[in-house]
């Protein structure tokens, strides 16, 4: 028993429009625990999509249509689902009279386009839309396939789905083996010298372990086929326990963990606070900490010294250092992190300046060269050199330089605990 | 002659993952006048990936592949479509040289498992990336059928898409009728409001005018259908120039402008320059202004003023007036305008306080409630109420209050030149 889920609307094969829809699906079957191995857009033709519901038929039993249930011309899904099974459309008066007062509620009449939305597959049942008009169906025009359609706005395919197609798929028994995942993140170690170290697990086949990579930043992905979600926790705890023994300090959290996040847990521990004296970032080291809800607890603020005035006469970095090494240098980078730490008050002090690109750069300063300075509650103070080099570009150098500022800041605390 | 894209990876069907490749690649399709009918999502699995080449092959001529390229052993897309093909994988010493030169400017030897990604089909040409180490393939299995493949990280794949596949798809002459599309883009407008200032452009139909709205800005996407890109341009500016004419001042750019950018604009030609100082963006509205190489020219820089020990003594606020109206008040956001414009000498001082939540809100000072505050180059200040409301939560409280601080500075250079 497997599911597949067919996204019908030429605006998703123009790219007008995310496939938001088909992300959510994959998410509620595993969670279910009904398979699913394909997902197929088509647009808003008859034939095209008659032909995927042919190869839908021939490697799936469970099929999920979303879109094209609306009132418009071009909006065919549930007609052609009709034509393909060879069975009449019928109006349907409990949709004719669902529609009339949603209307009505609006202070509206019912258009004779809505009409249409009112017309499902003889024998088909009814999925109530409890939030729009367009109803969807349940319906198994044969013995071994059942078919489930749903509008493509997602927050009303939303409702349907939990409310209705829920409690209908899990009532038939079809959710054997639930899929459940950790995703475990690493920073400051490479795809490929992370899964070196974990090479093994990448064998096991329950749960599975597969890595991620993206923007700085590897992921493990520990997922678990099982008949609940505690047995899956179960079956994924001892591997996951294993694998941050074997990464260590490159392991900061795992699934919805940000670096700002850990870093605010570790400050809200030791009961210190921070400060921060951004240049090429800009504010996005601040931004960063401050996502987290109760952040001024620890954060307190900073400088954005983007400009060299703001480094001289806010933050008071000595004049010849700055002539002498450049505003992007260590003893720049220590300089702001000290004085940002004095100035605000804070037990620790967390600087960046670098270069950003796509300009500015030189032979000897290259675009993606970025110092961290980081001054600590004995007014030790550290800088940190990193070449991220070009490529990634602008957006990519100043994210990953406020995280890696993170993640230095992180290594202390524990180190320092 | 059509495409077809297939997007390979269990995360994608897990929903681990949302697929904003194959919007991408809708996009930039239609833009090259190659019209595609089908997006097919498959997991990590050989079989299922050659009965989904089957499929592709009997429907269309050119297959676009992501997912799949990188080290790992889950990685299969370019050995699976050799082996479908029949032909074997060759390895390539001048993309081994590449990863390792890439490994090496980040300080780092190329280990064993990257090997395999400099495996291609015996024949094909090699789409270079130069941002990651996973190259993609141009390919000819057969004469009537055209492969590219990309890996899955989408900043890699756009600019391989750019650079390399666009070149080569447009020099094949696959293009007939393209459909070339406009953003215009709006602040300060709601999406009906707007609708209806422009609701007979709806009726149009080549090119079409649709409404978009998300995170407080609302968009009219005209498309045209023609010969060429020029010819849809053609089509397109007159009905440009009317929208914007009837939108006035609430209309600020158009496709890939921010308002940071269009700020920095205008910036630029008054010669001015701007401080920002911020509590509930953190950050925020620093970063957006620096998102813009350059930004340096007219931005100075900041204070994150987040707890209030920075707002009184880094910026100067009034204790009294602190305690008296709150943080969160019409004269602290004067306050903080003013003091950090004068701090960083520039023409301008923009800020920002306010309550972010989820915690924090209050009866007479709910979530979603920002104050932004203005200061000129005459010093003369100003400040703004706004309630957004804690439907949409912290994040997007955040972004709208930076955006909306931005939007009320555009306005004021506007009228100011």
């Amino acid at each position: 028993m497997s599911a597949e889920i067919i996204c019908v609307g030429t605006e998703l094969l123009l790219g007008d429009i995310l496939n938001s829809n088909s992300q959510f699906l994959g998410q509620q079957l595993a969670q279910l625990g009904i398979p699913h191995y394909y997902q197929t857009v088509v647009g808003d033709n008859p034939e095209r999509l008659k032909q995927v519901i042919e190869i839908a038929i021939s490697r799936a039993q469970i099929l999920i249509f979303t879109g094209g249930l609306g009132p418009t011309p071009d909006d065919l899904t549930c007609e052609t689902i009709a034509d393909f099974f060879g069975v009449p459309l019928i109006e349907r008066p409990e949709i004719i009279a669902d529609i009339t007062q949603k209307f009505a509620q609006r202070g509206r009449v019912m258009t004779p386009t809505n009409r249409k939305q009112a017309l499902t597959p003889q024998g088909a049942d009814i999925l109530p839309n409890p939030t729009g008009t367009a109803p969807g169906i349940i319906w198994q025009p044969r013995p071994e396939i059942t078919i489930l359609t749903f509008p493509g706005v997602p927050s009303e395919m939303h409702r349907m789905w939990s409310e209705t197609a829920v409690p209908f798929l899990k009532n038939q028994g079809w959710g054997k083996e639930i899929i459940y995942s950790r995703s475990l993140k690493f920073w400051g170690i490479g795809e490929s010298a992370l899964a070196e170290k974990v090479a093994p697990y990448f064998n096991l086949l329950n749960p599975t372990v597969a890595p991620y990579a993206g923007k700085g930043e590897v992921r493990l992905r520990i997922s678990a086929k099982a008949a609940s979600q505690s047995a899956a926790q179960d079956l994924i705890s001892p591997i996951e326990k294993q694998l941050i023994d074997i990464a260590g300090l490159d392991y900061y959290g795992a699934d919805d963990d940000t670096l700002g996040a850990v870093v605010g847990k570790l400050l809200r521990l030791s009961g210190e606070t921070l400060s921060v004296a951004e240049s090429c970032t800009g504010g996005g080291l601040g931004q960063m900490l401050t996502d987290i809800s109760g952040s001024s607890d620890y954060f307190w603020g900073g400088i954005i010294s983007y400009d060299n005035s703001v480094k001289l006469n806010l933050l008071g970095v000595n004049p010849n250092d700055l002539d002498k090494f450049g505003a992007v240098s260590s003893t720049v980078a220590e300089q702001m992190a000290i004085k940002v730490k004095i100035s605000l008050s804070t037990s620790w002090g967390l600087s960046i300046t670098g270069i950003a690109g796509p300009t500015g750069g030189t032979d000897t300063k290259p675009v993606g060269l970025v110092y961290i300075g980081l001054a600590g509650p004995n007014n030790e103070v550290k800088s940190f050199e990193y070449r991220f080099g070009a490529i990634g570009g602008r957006s990519l150098i100043r994210e990953v330089s406020a995280n890696t500022a993170l993640d230095l800041l992180r290594r202390k605390l524990i180190i320092h605990a």
